[in-house]
């Protein structure tokens, strides 16, 4: 509705000609991106898909947390469409698996310590607004019922777990990362806090965030990060604390930007060789 | 505002003759308790104070976190008022310190664990509605800075964790906790999470549950806890979730009632020999 | 939820016999509780009814706004359930038709003003809770939608308008209010400003309100009324403000409470001869 | 705080040589731009007055609503900077005096009506969310006291009221409106209801909407307003709704944008010959 006036597009089916069509976003649920994205890409289109489907290349893995894979295939040629880590893959692809919501938030918090440290005590507990549920008429979602309600949810289960160890896997073996979720009365945000239980040099900790981010347009190093100053923006707020035998990487993302719409745009722009921050310079307004 | 028209009570000076008064609950800031306090026990009352101040019988400790301590001496007669742990002696005592919040729902969702397991390598993260910051007016706290925010807080250096280790290690030497605490869009309510990464077994832990807490009028173990009904009550919602290497027990509570004016009101009762529940009886609303 | 642990009662089907039963409360959507309540006289039952279904006796305006009624003829035998001004013809009632939350907080703000002005340039301008719109999922219900909008609906066209002129017309013919509703984020609560656009002696005016209402155990005159502290509980806050030509009459109400099944205890209370207060006596919490 | 990052400037001192600036928007409290924009105006600047100082050309009625004024030869000079109805006069103004949020609301939602019917018996009935009672931390102001509720203030005494009044009177001489503002828990918004108590054709008054707005960038009919899509947003949206004996106009704008600084940078734009929108394109999200 925040369109109306400003944007005159029509629906096509899915199934229409995309003859005209150099990219499609896709953001069907999970399990039904997999079925439809290689049509898609046979028609000579490139996607970024905001489903599951293509973010985990260990099938029995995926099929665990989801369900059967229909075209298990192209797992192998998508890319993981984090452009902080994953940038000369995603500009070459022309199938990107836009991560998880929390995935964004915890991985970015967590990568630049790869190789530091033991990282398989390490606990992330993360808390989002109501929009990362969807936009279903679900009664759980009332206002009635989210508002002065503090809720965890899947606390052992949810399925951004498995996605987060597969790909912080890659980038270093010892992370087995231990994920809760709950939900808050916000309509945007995720603030995410992982907490390393092992020994670290937080100097040489702090060094490597600003390497691995000091030139990121959309990773931001802060004293405190909360969620309120990266709404409505593709921005992803980190900050450090130091404490004793363990660390705390505080994140904080729009889950809906960042952590999904925002995010697979900065793919696209990759994808087609546009500015990377192109539509995306938005800043937050406060309060 | 809420008792207009329901109390004709006055207001004292906390030096006025007290002679008429058996039970005073003194809610002064950390610091302050200390230099009151005595005086009202020279005057023959039996207080509940709801300061830190008699919290922590470890002075270096105490003062390393808070100040210098005025009134020592009656630490070590002091009762740390959590009934579901310390109930006798609290009936015994003179001097009973309420426990913080954060603490009140962190010791009951990890204290039946005690002896089953390895208890060093344990996060708690919990998030607090803003009503736990005071009534005072800081720009921190209003509506427009709250709302549409998840921001945490003394990430590694909230003074509820020496607090935690310190009560809970009476209880089991190999405590070691780690706290972070945010705050979240809701007046009341606080959700605890810890995170107990260790070796345990789930249906012994359940059962340790069920034993320390099935005759408490005040603690309920459910599916999966959530603040929404305890909003308002004096009640406590535990639930335990298994998850592989880890376990997660989660707690709800207000902060307002059990975390602070409804534990104090539970803790008179048991040194006057009331009912334990006593004028707190109140069912929570819903929605 | 909130009742887990507290109440074990069964549900029963509402045709089951209901012969152990003095007392029913038909909570049933408009329109249902006509094809249902005769039967529950019959076996015997008083009955407090929560829809609209009994609220106005003029037929042709009940259908105009509703539907076609099939059991008018209990309309006239029922008593309209606001005790402060049918208290009388409560007390003697086998049926109660409960008033509508907005009818409940406007009527109660007007009604001592009768034959003090002419009534007909009145404008009763009212916000709501989203509770109000009840428990179903409907996504204009969401979390996401409601924070942060403030949305009027049935602007001209709420049903409460005619039951409000309906039952202010019997007290003063003069009566013409033209009622516009909205819904604001907060899960309960009624604010209601009722604007007299008339000559009115504004000392008389107050002198009326306080001689309607100082024996009122749910009605209290406020220097200025709003929802909070009247949340949860049967109180009707009240206050006047004299301005120019016009004046305003603010009234607050819990629209679950007061509005609903709070009112709908009052109206047994006074059938059954017990004491009007009982089950209602409970105190709003602040903050 | 939004801004870290992205904006380098640093504060100046009002009093600082302005020989640089071509414009100087005040946001100084009533009573003190009257001391400071004489100056500006000297130093060759063209000022943008955000305060109430110079909105109004009747001097006692501004000293009895306000203070003594001491720059007032400068009000008669001041255009009200209303661009959908002053936008000539705008133009070619040296000092504007930017209007009321709940004026700018409540006169969009009205203007169109001048000479149609007489309007001497109008309510205007506004809610606004916290952030236009400033960034100031006020008790009344804190998440705990505004959550869950609904709260009239001024309910007969609010400022705008006389301005409303002022600048409606000189585009129909019967406008005689009544106006009491609410606040809700929303950080942003303005909801205004305008109940027209009048004869009116409603056909010819939905023309004259289309003819005043039709051209008009930040004006928007909808079918029914409400604050959620112009949230951030310099847009005000405009709902008509027929109703027996009288027409209700809902307007629904962002406070702090076409209520404040929006509508600044609108006036500015038009003074110095920008394009009226630059800067003011941002569309809302949605949730």
């Amino acid at each position: 509705p925040n369109l109306k006036g400003f944007v005159d597009g029509v629906f096509l089916s899915h199934d229409a000609d995309l003859g005209f069509a150099d990219f499609v976003f896709t953001a069907l649920p999970h399990g039904m991106s997999m079925n439809v994205v290689p049509g898609i890409l046979d028609a000579g289109c490139r996607v970024v898909d905001l489903s599951a489907d293509y973010r985990i290349c260990d099938r029995p893995l995926y099929e665990r947390h989801y369900c059967e894979h229909t075209s298990f295939e192209l797992v192998d040629e998508a890319v993981y469409g984090l452009p902080e880590i994953f940038r000369k893959d995603i500009m070459r692809a022309r199938l990107c698996a836009n991560p998880g919501c929390y995935a964004t938030a915890a991985i970015l918090s967590l990568a630049p310590l790869s190789g530091l440290c033991d990282l398989s005590q390490t606990v992330v507990d993360a808390t989002s607004g109501t929009s990362g549920a969807g936009a279903g008429a679900k009664r759980s979602l009332l206002y009635s019922e989210v508002c002065e309600d503090l809720r965890p949810y899947n606390v052992t289960g949810h399925r951004h777990e498995p996605e987060m160890n597969h790909i912080l896997g890659r980038l270093d073996p010892s992370f087995d990362l231990c994920f809760t979720p709950s939900i808050a009365p916000t309509i945007r945000g995720i603030l995410s806090k992982a907490h390393v239980l092992s020994e670290l040099d937080f100097e040489e900790a702090k060094k490597a965030f600003e390497k691995a981010y000091s030139d990121e347009a959309f990773v931001r190093i802060a004293e405190s990060a909360s969620t309120k100053d990266v709404l409505r923006t593709n921005m992803c707020e980190i900050s450090l604390h130091a404490g004793g035998k363990r660390t705390v990487i505080v994140s904080a993302i729009d889950n809906l930007v960042k952590g999904a719409a925002g995010q697979a745009v900065q793919n696209m722009n990759l994808m087609a060789g546009f500015g990377e921050a192109e539509g995306l310079e938005r800043i937050s307004c406060h309060p």
